[in-house]
């Protein structure tokens, strides 16, 4: 029997997740987008197109109507409203929205209507937290969590040797939020771009690592006394950022100018689209590095290392951000709708990453897509 | 008989040289300005105070009756303007408006009127010129000249470690105006912030030096083939111009920000109008090296150089910029005054430099006010 399969959003990473899911030959695929003109690339691909308004309650029921799972890659401050409608609906969802509310709210709603709810399920967070849910269930006392993620691209253009794959202004929020991290087993804020250190990885070279706040759901679901998660960059983009932000230009509180009142954040952020816009078949690339350490039950200390790299695709014009936030959405998509991951509820990727075998069909997924995580496992014996 | 001397334009510069000015025994000063707040500190030391808009030409005259000698202190844009109009009423001048037009389109109206004019008789441009006019002179065949200049704080505070005298607007458009400057005895322009070199300075250690736009009417005096002026400022400076630069925040072209449209530069200049505000008891510098050099009668080659370092004055409060860049007016004004200069027309101070009289009393006036230039004459032999 075919599955039907809803994709909400037609952006650069709902339309990779859509044209993945549509290359099954017993799927049928829906996008649905706001904007004719991107969903206009997907009708080749024999995928179903809706144009509709999805910040009306409605039509997100009537687009979801007799999908086995749907995807919500709407965009972030339309994501919470989006996914309440779907469990709501009683649909199983992976989500990709990215939302700044706190998902784990919907879970009581999720399991009354008997839904699975795959929150955060791109790549940071996504993968990042999938990788620290299972290194983490392999120890008998997991002690230290350090995530690393960064896109960036293959050219280095001065000053800012970067591309944002989404808008500056979020982009820009990231770096202006203070960062929770957790140590000695408490959560603990740090200012946002602090904690500046290089990291080499492999393949990449020397790349600047500071904190973002990117542990999300990790504050609450696993329990480690020290977890971080930092962003990555090529070396002095946060000393740039921080001449913006010391000078004032990242201020949101508005300033006179002549006779208007203007907000730094918002014309910095404007000037910033320009200079961080990816071309169309610019390369780019993902990095991530998850590190879990721990000791097993049976006393020795362990680190998990695993070190991810990918590259845009040229055969596709797929970007490496739309490939390995869009493909673990498509990945868990299927797994929902043939029953291999049945848990209901909110269930954040580092829960599906304690499962075993759902862990493995992912990882599967992942290699058959050509994207590649090295795993290193370093135990040394403990003196007693 | 007493000396009147009126001063228009009670800003830092012009309050330094009346109070310069009303210490003679037989002088008396009268200081102008549109802010009674600005005279105020003035009248405790026996100076004169006019409130008056200098914008009106009649007040201009009307100050002015009955002066040995004006000193044109007003803000640039106006300086043009009130140096025209004290010219046209016959009185004898020193300038140091460092207006943007060209002074010497005057030099025929002042020929007229017998008046002398002193125009940019700061330090630079002024001692700047005085020097270079003076060395040139000494030299059968100059050949090349080279004048790097900049006023720096004590305490260097992370990003800018400058604090400008001056409104940032000004000192922005000198970093966004191209530099002018002479290649093989032709005129040539060179991008603003361009040939960015490091320089060690006596008392001060490395500085970073840049093209600006400094030359201005030695690009017409001196028959020297190669000249170019530099400002001076702590290493790190320029690129973190140029981060704002090429991320569209030194940009006059309005940019649409949500209803808004808005001048980056406009924006930029007024948040660093705090990030650069001089305290003010805040301890400051002034470094300046003019280089010199050329063929001697004799055929041997020569450079003169000449080192000028001066602090802030903390017994007086006064700033290293209001003390360099007044005190030369103060002495010229004396001079005109007392007819120890006495050439008709508009007088760049390179001219100036080339009276043997007129130099060594103003570099008495100087050393008698703690100012010391080090000279420095290196002659090596040429075979023939």
């Amino acid at each position: 029997m075919s599955k039907k399969y809803v994709v909400l959003g037609a952006g650069m990473v709902g339309s990779a997740i859509a044209r993945d899911l549509a290359s099954d030959a017993d799927s049928v695929v829906q996008v649905v987008d706001v904007s004719a003109a991107a969903l206009k690339s997907l009708e080749a691909d024999d995928i179903e197109t809706m144009q509709a308004d999805l910040m009306a309650p409605a039509k997100i029921r009537e687009a979801i109507a007799g999908a086995a799972v749907a995807v919500n890659a709407v965009p972030g401050f339309m994501g919470f409203a989006t996914l309440r409608e779907v469990i709501l609906a009683g649909v199983d969802v992976v989500d990709i929205a990215f939302m700044p509310e706190d998902t784990l709210v919907l879970n009581e709603l999720a399991q009354d209507k008997n839904v699975t709810a795959l929150v955060d399920f791109g790549v940071a967070p996504g993968l990042s937290h999938v990788l620290s849910g299972h290194a983490a269930a392999q120890l008998a006392q997991p002690d230290k969590l350090f995530i690393a993620v960064g896109g960036l691209p293959r050219k280095r253009s001065w000053p800012w040797e970067y591309k944002a794959p989404f808008s500056p202004v979020d982009v820009l929020e990231e770096y202006t939020r203070p960062a929770r991290l957790v140590e000695h087993g408490r959560e603990v804020e740090r200012p946002a771009l602090s904690e500046l250190e290089r990291i080499d990885l492999p393949g990449v070279g020397t790349l600047e690592a500071f904190n973002t706040d990117g542990l999300r759901t990790l504050l609450h679901t696993l329990d480690i006394p020290f977890m971080k998660e930092k962003t990555l960059r090529y070396p002095g983009y946060v000393e740039k950022l921080l001449v913006l932000r010391d000078t004032g230009l990242l201020s949101q509180e508005r300033v006179k100018v002549g006779d208007l009142l203007v907000s730094p954040f918002a014309l910095t952020a404007q000037l910033l689209m320009d200079a961080w816009k990816l071309g169309p078949e610019e390369e780019e690339f993902t990095v991530m590095r998850v590190e879990v350490s721990g000791r097993t039950a049976d006393g020795h200390c362990r680190t998990y290392t695993y070190d991810l790299y990918d590259e845009f695709d040229p055969t596709t014009s797929t970007s490496s951000m739309a490939r390995t936030t869009g493909f673990p959405a498509a990945i868990a998509t299927r797994m929902l709708a043939e029953g291999q991951f049945e848990k209901h509820g909110v269930v954040p990727p580092e829960i599906l990453g304690q499962d075993q075998r759902a862990f493995e069909a992912l990882m599967e997924g992942l290699t058959a897509r050509n994207i590649s995580i090295t795993t290193t496992v370093e135990t040394s014996q403990v003196r007693r």
